[in-house]
C-alpha cells in the first residue's frame, strides 16, 4: 500500500536471512538520499524479522540479495515538485532488484520491498514451507504516481508537536510515499518557529513550545533524506493572533494581545492598511524563504472574519482612496503585495481556497478546503491546485470516507444534492485540465488531539489517503483496502509509530488501578463523535485531552467487521440464517460493559462515559433477540410482535445517539436487524 | 515501590492539576542532579495525567503545590557507595513537601512524590470525588534504604544493547531506586568498549556492535543525573576470547581467534604468565579507569577453566619457577597482579566469588553468585561482599522467587538440603559481620535475549528486587508485593519502557497477517522454560531470538491469578464450592487454544507451538472435569471413577512437562484440582 500502477505475481519465493546484503550501483548510487535509506534498510529488515540482519553492503551484484540500480544522481537539493518517482521492482530467482531512474524513485522502490517482506507461511504452496521465517514473493512492479503532490497538512500551532513527533510523521509518509509535509506553522493559537529577526514571536507568541532554527533544519533535512518536501505554512492575514502579543502593530485593532486560549474564527486580523506591515512580512518572509529551501510558501489566506476591517475609519479610509470596494477585495489587495514579497524572496505562493480572486496570477497554487467545485473552477481557470476537502482527519471520518475521495470525481452524495436543487452538474475536466490538478493533502487540525495520540489520528487512515494519491483511479474497493490496511499498519508500527501503543498507555492511566483488559474491550465498539460536532469551542488550549474518547481510534474495526457481518448475514436466505457468531460477539460485548460498569463508576475520569455502557448492554440484548427471532433454527420459536419492534426501533434510536463524544458503533448493524424482523401478527 | 521505611497514610488528597508548580530550597537546590530531577518532574507528570503541565518553577514556597527542600550540597562526582539517600515526603493541607539532606535524597523522594500521584477514585470516602483527574493522598514518609548497593548487572556481550537502551534502562533503575548499573562490557561474544589505546579491541572484538567513549561519557552522565553509579566490567582472565581476535598475545595457547558465536564456558583463557599481558592491561585499565569515574572496577574473574594453563608446558614452567601450585594458585597471582594495576590507577577492585582466594587484600569486593553461604564466609573473614545469587533475571523465574531471596537469609529449600544432608546450618551474621554485607545486584545476562526484549526480562521483576534491596528486611507479604507491581508496571512505561509494548509488537511479527489478538490470548498462560534448560548451548548469537517464547513475558499473571483462585476455591469447604468463574477461564482458554490452532499450523515460526495449544485444551478440558465433580451444585451430578483420575492425573502430568521452550502454567493448579477429587467407588 499504496498499490503499484503495475504489479504480477509470480509462484515462489525469495527467503530474506541473516545474511541479507545489498549491492547498489548506477550514477545515483552515492546520492546522500539513497545511501541512507540503504543504510535504513538493514535495521528496519531486522525490526521486521527478528533476525540479527547487519550491514552487508557489496561492492557489486555478486552474491547479493537486492541489488538497488539508480541510474542518474539528478536534481539537487530541494527536491522540487514533479521530481521523477518511477521505479520497478523485481523479486524472481532468489534475487531482488529495484531499478530507477532517479535517486527518488529507489526511494519508493525500498518502502515497496520492505513492504512486501512478510512471514513464510506454511499453508501455500508458493512459498517455502521448509525454511521458517520470512520471505519475499516473486514479483514484478513496475510503479509511479498518479499524482505529483501527495502530502500532509500538519497543524503544530493548537497543540504544538514536538521535532521528534513531526520527524516520526516523516517516517510514516515516505513509507506510504507520501511527499509533502505541509507544517502549519502559526495560528492563533501559537507561534511555532523561532525568528532570528523577530525573536519577539517566538518569545510572546509560543509559551516557549517553538521549533528553533536547528530543530528546523534538523527536520528539513530529515525529510529530504526521505524524499519529502517540507512547505511552511504562516497563516495570514486571519488566523494571527499569535504575532501579535509580541507586535501589536501588526494588527488591525489596537489594545493588548494574548494568545488565544480557544478555537474558532477569530475577530483579530492583520492591518493591511499600514505600510509597517508590509515591511516587516518583507523582513520575516526573507528569513523564513532562506531557513525552508521548498520552492513553495504557503501563506494561508482562509477564514478572514472582516469586523475589525469594516469597523476601523483608518482602514476604511485606506480602502476609499485605493478604490477598494469591501473586505474581499482588500484582501486580495494583501494577498497582492505579499505575493510580490514572496516572490521576491524566489519562492512561489501557495494559499488556500479563499485566495483565489480576480486578478491572482497563475503561478499561485490553490489548496482548496472547500471541495471539488472550488478546485475545478480554478483549474479551469488556469491554476494549479490540490484538494483537501474530504481529507480532514480531525473529523473522525472511518479510512473508507477518505478514500472515496478523488481529486478529479464529484462526490456522489453531492452530485445528488446538486441534482435535487436542480444546480448545473459542474463537468468532468477535460484532459488538459486535468493537469492543473496536482494532487492533495490530507490535513490535521489539533484543535483536539496533541502529541500523545496524533499517531493515532493519522494512521492508519492516512496511508487510505496516500494510496488515492499514488495508486491509479481505478484501484478503489473498499474490502482490498481494509484487508492490506490493517497489516500495513501493523508494519508502520516497526519505524516507532505509536497509533496503537500510545492510546493503550492512555487507556491504561484512565483505568488507573483497575483492569484496563476491560477497558480495552469496552472501547473497541467506540468511536469518537464526527465531524465537528465534540465541539472544539468548549475546549481550550490547555483543557486535558485525557479522556475516553482521547484514547480510542477514529475507527472501530470490530464494529464495522460487525456491521459487514450483519449485512452478510441479511443476505442470506432466510432458511440458511445461523447467527451463532453474531450473537457471540453480542454477548461477549453485552460482558464487557456490565464488567467495565464498576471501573466507569469509581474512576473520576470515565464516569462520564457510563450512559455509553448502558447502550451497549440494551444494543446487544435488543440484537439478540432480533437474531434469535431471524435465525432459521429459532426464528419460529422467538416470534416478536410489533409492540416489541416498536420499543426495539425506539430503543436503538436511542442507543445510537451520541453519548457523550462517543458513539457506539455496533448500533447501525442491529438497527438493520431490528428493522429486519417482520412481526408476528 | 519499593515500600518506604515509614509511611503513614491520613485521611484527604492533594489534587494535581495543570497549574501545579515547584519551588526548590536549600543550599542543595543547585546540585546539578536535583536541577535534572526536578526538570523532569512536569513532562512526567504531563504523561502520567495527562495534562497539560508546564514548567512552573517558584523562586519560593509561595502558592507552590510541591516544595522540595535540599539542605546540603555534598559529595561533589562521582557518587560514592554509601552517599546519604534519605529522604522525607510530607503530603498535607494541600501541600507537597520533600526534604532531603543531600540530593540523592531528593531523587528518590521525587519519585516516591511521582509514584504516589494517581487518579482520584470516586469510591473512597478519602478523595475528592468533585474533581475528576490525579492527586496524591495525605501521606507522611520517611525513607532510607537498607542496603547501600543495590544494582543491576547487565550484560552487554552476548547480544549488545545499544546505548539508548542502556539508558532507557537507567530510567528504569532510577525509577525503582536502584543505584548502580554493572556494565558487563566484555566477554567472549564481544568487547564493547572503543579503545583509543587499543582500537583494534572494539575492531575485531565487536562486529561493529560497541560504544565509542563519547557514549560511555553520555551514559555515566546520565546515570549521574539519576543517582546511577555505573561499574565497569571486563571479565578477566577467562570469559575473554572478544580480546585476542585483535590481540593474540593475550592468550594462553597459539593460533588464531574469533569472537565466540556461541555461549558456554571456553576454553581460551589470557595468559597469566607473561609479563606483555600485565603491561597490556596496565595501559589498558589506564585508559578504562579515567573513562569510567567509578572508585570500583569490576575484573570479573569467574569460570575460568584451567585446561589451556594445564597444558601449556610454558605456562607450567612459570608456575613451578614461582611455586604456584595449580591453575587456582596462578589465578590468586593474576588477580594480585591485576589487584595492583586496578589501585595504581585509583581505583578498588571487584571480583565475582572466585577471586576470593587465600591473601586477597580486604579491600576487593566480592560478588557472589554462589550463594549466601559463600558470601558469608566472605562476610565473616571481613570482605564486603554483594549478593547476586537468586537475582538472575535470564532464568525466567517468577517475582516472587526473587523477592524471596534475602542476602541476610538463607533460603528455606537450601537450608532443608544441608539439613537432609546432616551438613552443618551456617550460623546468622552477627550484626558487625551483616554491615559488610553491602547489598546485592540482580543481574540479566542476554544469551537468549537481546535488546528488542531486553525490557520484558528486567520489568516488572526488577522492581520486585528493587524493594528487597531497598525496604526493611520485615516487608515480605507476597500478594501485597504483587498487588503493587502491576501498577508499579504500568506506571515505569510511562518512563518509556517496552516491557509490554514490545513484546506485543513481536507478537503481532509472528502473527504476521493472522489475528494476533487470538495468538496473545493463547500466549497469556504461557511461560518459558525456567532455569537453564532453555539450552543456550544450542544457540550462537546470531540464532534469531524471534520466536514465541522470546515475544511472552517470564511471568503469566494469568496463570498465577489462576492458581491462587484454585487455591482459594479448594479451600473453601466442600458444601460452598462454586467453580463457575474458574469454568468460565478454562472455557475461554480452551476456545483460544482452538482458535490459535490454524494459525500455529500456517505460520512457519509458530508450528512448533501446535503441542502447545493441544496441551491447553487437555488442560481445560480435565480441568472443567475435576471442577464440576468438585462444585457443590453439581458434584453428584459427575461423579469420576479411579480409571478417570488415573488418566486424567497422568494427561495433567503429560500437559505439564515442557512443549517445546514453553511451559503451560495453569497446569499446576488443574493438576491440584484432579488431585482433590475424591473418586467414585
Amino acid at each position: 500500500m499504496p498499490w503499484p500502477a503495475n504489479i504480477s505475481v509470480q509462484p515462489g519465493s525469495i527467503p530474506i536471512t541473516a545474511d541479507f546484503a545489498i549491492s547498489v550501483s548506477g550514477a545515483g548510487a552515492k546520492d546522500p538520499r539513497v545511501t541512507f535509506a540503504v543504510d535504513q534498510i538493514w535495521p528496519r529488515l531486522a525490526r521486521q524479522t527478528g533476525q540479527f540482519i547487519r550491514p552487508h553492503l557489496l561492492p557489486t551484484s555478486e552474491g547479493a540479495t537486492l541489488t538497488i540500480v539508480v541510474e542518474q544522481r539528478d536534481h539537487k537539493p530541494p527536491q522540487r515538485l514533479g521530481d521523477d518517482e518511477r521505479y520497478s521492482l523485481e523479486a524472481a530467482d532468489g534475487r531482488v532488484r529495484i531499478a530507477a531512474d532517479y535517486p527518488l524513485g529507489a526511494l519508493r522502490g525500498i518502502e515497496t520491498f520492505l513492504q512486501a517482506v512478510q512471514q513464510n507461511t506454511n499453508a501455500t504452496g508458493s512459498t517455502n514451507a521448509a525454511s521458517p521465517g520470512f520471505a519475499i514473493s516473486n514479483l514484478q512492479i513496475h510503479d509511479e504516481p498518479r499524482f505529483s503532490w501527495r502530502g500532509l497538512s500538519l497543524d503544530v500551532s493548537r497543540h504544538f508537536i514536538p521535532a521528534e513527533e513531526v520527524k516520526r510523521t516523516i517516517d510514516g509518509l515516505a513509507a506510504v510515499k507520501l511527499n509533502v509535509l505541509h507544517w502549519h506553522l502559526s495560528d492563533d493559537q501559537g507561534f511555532r518557529v523561532e525568528s532570528k529577526r523577530y525573536p519577539r514571536l517566538q518569545q510572546y507568541g509560543s509559551n516557549g513550545q517553538y521549533y528553533t532554527q536547528a530543530e528546523i533544519r534538523d527536520v528539513i533535512a530529515y525529510a529530504r533524506d526521505h524524499g519529502v518536501r517540507i512547505v511552511p505554512e504562516f497563516d495570514m492575514p486571519g488566523h494571527a493572533t499569535s504575532w501579535m502579543p509580541a507586535y501589536p502593530m501588526l494588527a488591525a485593532r489596537t489594545g493588548s494581545f494574548q494568545i488565544a486560549p480557544g478555537f474558532g474564527i477569530l475577530s483579530d486580523l492583520m492591518d493591511p492598511a499600514k505600510e509597517s506591515t508590509y515591511r516587516f512580512l518583507n523582513n520575516f518572509v526573507g528569513e523564513m524563504a532562506k531557513l525552508f529551501p521548498d520552492e513553495y510558501f504557503h501563506i494561508g489566506g482562509d477564514e478572514v472574519a472582516p469586523r475589525q476591517w469594516n469597523e476601523n475609519p483608518r482602514i476604511q479610509a485606506f480602502m476609499k482612496k485605493h478604490h477598494i470596494t469591501d473586505a474581499k477585495a482588500l484582501q486580495v489587495y494583501f494577498n497582492q503585495r505579499l505575493l510580490k514579497i514572496v516572490e521576491k524572496h524566489g519562492k512561489r505562493m501557495e494559499g488556500w481556497d479563499e485566495v483565489l480572486q480576480p486578478d491572482l496570477p497563475k503561478s499561485v497554487i490553490i489548496q482548496s478546503w472547500r471541495g471539488q467545485e472550488s478546485l475545478w473552477q480554478a483549474a479551469r481557470e488556469g491554476y494549479k491546485g490540490i484538494l483537501s476537502a474530504g481529507y480532514y482527519l480531525d473529523l473522525m471520518r472511518p479510512a473508507s470516507y477518505h478514500y472515496e475521495i478523488d481529486p478529479l470525481v464529484l462526490p456522489p452524495e453531492r452530485k445528488a444534492l446538486l441534482e435535487r436543487q436542480n444546480k448545473p452538474i459542474p463537468a468532468p475536466l477535460t484532459p488538459e485540465e486535468q493537469k492543473n490538478i496536482l494532487g492533495g493533502e490530507a490535513a490535521m487540525w489539533e484543535e483536539l488531539a496533541d502529541a500523545e495520540n496524533l499517531d493515532a489520528k493519522l494512521w492508519p487512515r492516512l496511508a487510505a489517503i496516500a494510496e488515492r494519491f499514488w495508486s491509479p483511479q481505478s484501484v478503489t474497493d473498499l474490502n482490498s483496502m481494509y484487508a492490506r490496511l490493517a497489516p500495513v499498519n501493523r508494519w508502520l508500527e516497526w519505524l516507532g509509530l505509536t497509533q496503537r501503543s500510545n492510546l493503550e498507555l492512555m487507556r491504561q492511566r484512565l483505568a488507573g488501578s483497575m483492569d484496563y483488559a476491560v477497558l480495552d474491550r469496552f472501547a473497541s465498539i467506540l468511536e469518537p463523535v464526527k465531524g465537528y460536532s465534540r465541539g472544539a469551542g468548549r475546549y481550550q488550549t490547555n483543557t486535558p485531552l485525557n479522556r475516553l474518547v482521547d484514547s480510542i481510534p477514529p475507527e472501530s474495526n470490530a464494529a464495522r467487521q460487525f456491521r459487514d457481518a450483519v449485512e452478510a448475514y441479511l443476505a442470506q436466505p432466510a432458511a440458511q440464517r445461523n447467527s451463532d457468531q453474531l450473537r457471540e460477539h453480542l454477548t461477549r460485548w453485552a460482558e464487557d460493559a456490565r464488567e467495565v460498569r464498576p471501573i466507569l463508576q469509581t474512576n473520576s475520569l470515565l464516569t462520564e462515559n457510563l450512559p455509553a455502557a448502558d447502550a451497549v448492554a440494551i444494543l446487544c440484548q435488543t440484537g439478540t433477540e432480533a437474531l434469535l427471532s431471524l435465525d432459521a433454527a429459532t426464528a419460529g420459536a422467538n416470534p416478536r410482535d410489533s409492540a416489541w419492534k416498536q420499543r426495539s426501533t425506539a430503543a436503538v434510536q436511542d442507543a445510537s445517539t451520541r453519548k457523550g463524544d462517543l458513539l457506539i458503533q455496533i448500533a447501525p448493524g442491529i438497527a438493520k436487524l431490528v428493522d429486519a424482523v417482520t412481526p408476528a401478527q
